[in-house]
Parts: C-alpha cells; structure tokens; sequence
C-alpha cells in the first residue's frame, strides 16, 4: 500500500466542502455546496457522501487513507464526538466520526477546524518549516490553532485553541457564547460589523469589506474603524505571542482580505503590549486561504 | 551507567536553592542561600558552585547525570542564554548554560522557572500521571509553564507560558513589565498586596497574609477583598482553559497558601466565563510547593 491521497471534508456553518488532497498538498478535485444547517446531521451526513461520491468513486476508495473531517467547536476530537456545534442544528453528543466511517467507508479523523486549518498553513501554507506557529481564523467569531514544537496541539478532548473565548476586558461586550469580554466580541468580524453600524458618518451603512476600500482610498471615518479593529487584534495576538511563543502568527478568515491595512495598527499594539523578547514576532496572512481547513484535515491522514 | 540522580538549582531573585534528587523525585539533599542578586553573575555563579559542593563533592559528579537550572526569564532556553532578567543585576544576554556547565563540570540543562515548576509538579506533584497541564505560579507576579499530550511546551526560545503577561483589560492598571493591563497587574501576590492598601477600613495596613487569616475569621471586608483577587485569578483561569485546554490547572506561588478561601470565587469566574465543555475542570493547589522548580529542574535530567 502506498497511499499518497486523502479527504479533507470542511463542515462550516454555512459552506459544506471537500477535496481530494496528495501528499504535496495539491487539490486534486474540490467540490463545495451550501450547509443543510438546520435540516439535521443526517442531512448534512448524505451531502458528505455526496460530495465525496464526485472526488472519489467507491472504487477508488480503497486507494486513499482516509478522511480528515473539520468542523467548528466544541468537539471531544479525541473520541470523535459533537459535542454541540452551535450552527449545526442538532449536533449535540454526536458521534460524527464513526457516522461518517459507516457513511463513506473510510478511516476517519475528527479535528476543530481551527487545528486543521494551523496544520494547512503549517504543512503546506505560510507556515511551512516552522517548529512553532499560532494561526488565528477571524470571520464571523475568531477560532484558532497552535503548533509547537513541531507538533500541532491537541489538549483535553482535543480542545486546544478556542482563543476567541479569552477575556480581554473584564464583563465587557456580550459575545455569542454568552459571556463577556470575550477577544471575539472585540475583534470578530462582527463585532467589527458592529461598530461599523454604530458609527456616526456616512461608513455606518458599510460593511468590513467597504469599510476596507474606503480605508484605502484615505477615508478618515474608515480608517479610524480599522485602527480600533487592528488594536483589538494586535491586543489578542500579543496575548498569544506571551501564551504559546509561536515564531509566526497566521492570520486567516475573511477579515485577513484587510490585512495590509490592519497590519500597521496590530504591529503597534504588539510593540505597546509584547515584552521585548516577543515583540519582534512577523504577522502574516494565511497561504491557502479558505482551503486551509479542508487540506490541513486531508493532512491529518497523509 | 545507570545515572538515577541529578541536580536541581532554582535561582530567584530572592533566594537560591540547589537540590540532589532522585528518578522518584526525592530530594535527597537541599541547600539554600539567599541570591546576591545585586552582585553580578560571576557572585551568583560562585555561590551555585559553593550549593552545589555542599550536595555533590567533585568525586561524586560523574555519578549524576547533570544539572537541571530553573531561572525567571526572560530566557533564550534552546541556547541556553538569560536574555535579561529584571531581578539579578547584569545578567544579560548571558550564556548562563555554558558559564555552570564550566563551573560545575556537569551538563546543564536551562529552564524557565514556570516551565520547570510545570515539570516538576507533571512528574511528581498535583499533575502526576496527566496528559495536559497549566500551572501557575501567584506571588510577586504570575509565571506558568504546560504539559500538553504529554510533553512540556516550550515554543520560541522556551518561552511558551508567560500568561502573567497576557491583556486582561485594555490599557489598565500598570505592569512591572511596562505593559498596561496585564494579569499579572490584577491578580499577583503585588496587585493583591496594593488592593489591600488601598482600600478603607481596618485591612489596609494588611498583608496578603493577614487578609486571608481575617477572612478565615469572617471579617467582612478581608472577605471581600479576597472575592476581588479570586476573581481576577478566575478571569485568567478561564483563558487558559480556552486556550491550553489542560485537564487540570495547579496554583502554586505564595497566594496559593489561600486557595482554600479563593476557590469558591475562582470557580464561579469560571463557571462565568468558560464555555460549557471547559467549565468542569479542576482548579488544584500545587503539591511541591516552593520544591517545584527544583525538582522539575533536575526531572529535566533524569
């Protein structure tokens, strides 16, 4: 046997996809379509097969290694359990990685998609080569995960890297887990949709990605959005620089699209907050973009 | 050669301690001094090799399988190198490892002192037989080291774990180190200490000490004043259940000597701040005490 494929299968919230993925980390075949979120696991279990159907015919399974599947937390990765995704509807004590083997015939692996994603970026992305590396996703909350010493991080149940949920200012702005003061209620990009929306001027009709352009154009009222973002960031990455010590920080997620006008404001809060052993720490956008997570599952396997 | 003892030296910034220990973690002989940090390092040196002839006569060195040195850092413990720490004059950018290896004639290994204690009380402490570990030191600040599937974490220049110095409130109350906001200007033995002078009524010429003694007795306001560091301790508890996911979080460091009396404000931040699948676990007092770092550094070698 000498299996050099895999299948990373990526379960969002909102996008459902896979890919057949060598050993180079090439995409060899990829398809994509639209959660059945609400519709239940069995829904979204036959998509999977589905999907997986049009990447790889059932004849030519027994050729591939398996299938890394990542899906947002929490997850007991360790035994293969949903534990309660909040944009999955009735994913809660599931045992999605022993449903999916029976569903496809595979071996398969269960991993957070912020893991899977720093294992992308770490194999085969803006990470490669590294001993030690924090990737950090940030779209609609902000997920993560860490590799160090040359191995990526798992902890109990495989938990390591929510580092969205970390209090960065004590009872301060509710975030979706119900808590306050969470890094994700600051930083997201909902949290920077937010304060967006509550500017005064005319950027409170915006979004992050107009927010942007305007930004680049010089607009002061957008720029000034993106400094308070680029400070929320550079506040939470400098907490990870003193928490894991990573050689690299990856940034991933829609709000990375931003980066180069957010790059000024994180660097200067990472001078301000970083004692000077971590301060000079290079923080970089992600190598494989929305595919981190789908080629760091396959990975898993390769 | 079946090499079953090492030493252990912990060099604070206060006192200095060397250890012969064994494969069990016994310690079969201890001295301590107090550390003239003001000296200079060629002071300190002299003084680890004066520790180290009391516990292991030249004659006896080739039986033990070398030296393990814990030291506050900011370290560079991949080359064995103090960067410049705040507590012993000069002692920059000093290659600490090669300086005792010459002094003492053993190999000797440097480790950060949080990393070190996180080994010991892992090997033979509160943690004995866990996959995944944060421990954390309280006293005059807040230094950490983890175990995670089942290895030390050490990152960029050994320096994974410095959690005092993680943002727990933007731009808040000053830092020793120069930063505004961090843990460790909140929750340490010192912003315990300056909370206790600050506030009215009987406790304010109180130590640490006398607060908890008082709150044991009922008292009102040395009650509330250690709810108020309970909390803040609680707060970065819960980010590193997020972030590390250990199965278990071990305090060490003098304001441990209350945890009795700080656990029930610990746990209910927790319980407040942590997402469900964090909330259950356990928050315990280290079980080395002040051995921890000495042990741990000599468990480094055996």
């Amino acid at each position: 046997m000498n299996q050099t494929r895999a299948i990373g299968i990526d379960i969002g919230g909102s996008r459902l996809r896979a890919a057949l993925v060598d050993t180079s980390g090439t995409i060899l075949d990829r398809r994509e379509t639209a959660t059945l979120a609400q519709a239940g696991p069995e829904a979204v279990i036959a998509q999977v097969v589905d999907l997986v159907a049009q990447i790889a015919p059932a004849a030519e399974r027994s050729s591939l290694s398996g299938a890394g599947v990542a899906c947002p937390g929490p997850l007991d990765t360790t035994r293969g359990l949903a534990l309660g995704i909040p944009t999955l509807a009735g994913w809660s004590n599931l045992p999605i990685a022993s449903m999916l083997e029976a569903a496809i015939g595979l071996p398969v692996r269960l991993e957070n998609d912020g893991i899977a994603a720093a294992i992308g970026e770490w194999k085969f992305g803006a990470g490669r080569g590294m001993q030690h590396l924090a990737y950090i996703t940030v779209s609609t909350g902000i997920g993560g995960g860490v590799v160090l010493d040359g191995k990526p991080l798992h902890g109990r149940m495989g938990m390591t890297g929510h580092v969205g949920h970390m209090t960065v200012q004590r009872d301060g702005a509710l975030c979706s887990c119900g808590n306050r003061g969470c890094w994700e209620a600051y930083a997201s990009g909902t949290a920077f949709a937010r304060r967006i929306g509550q500017s005064s001027g005319a950027m409170a009709s915006g979004t992050p990605k107009s927010v942007f352009a305007a930004a680049s154009d010089g607009d002061g009222d957008a720029l000034a959005l993106v400094a308070e973002e680029a400070d929320w960031l550079g506040i939470g990455i400098a907490n990870l620089l003193h928490l894991y010590s990573p050689e690299c920080v990856i940034i991933g997620g829609g709000i990375s699209n931003g980066f180069a006008l957010l790059e000024p404001g994180i660097r200067a809060r990472i001078l301000a907050n970083a004692m000077p052993a971590f301060r000079n720490v290079p923080v970089v956008v992600a190598g494989l973009g929305e595919n981190a997570g789908l080629v760091g599952a396959a990975a898993i396997l390769l």
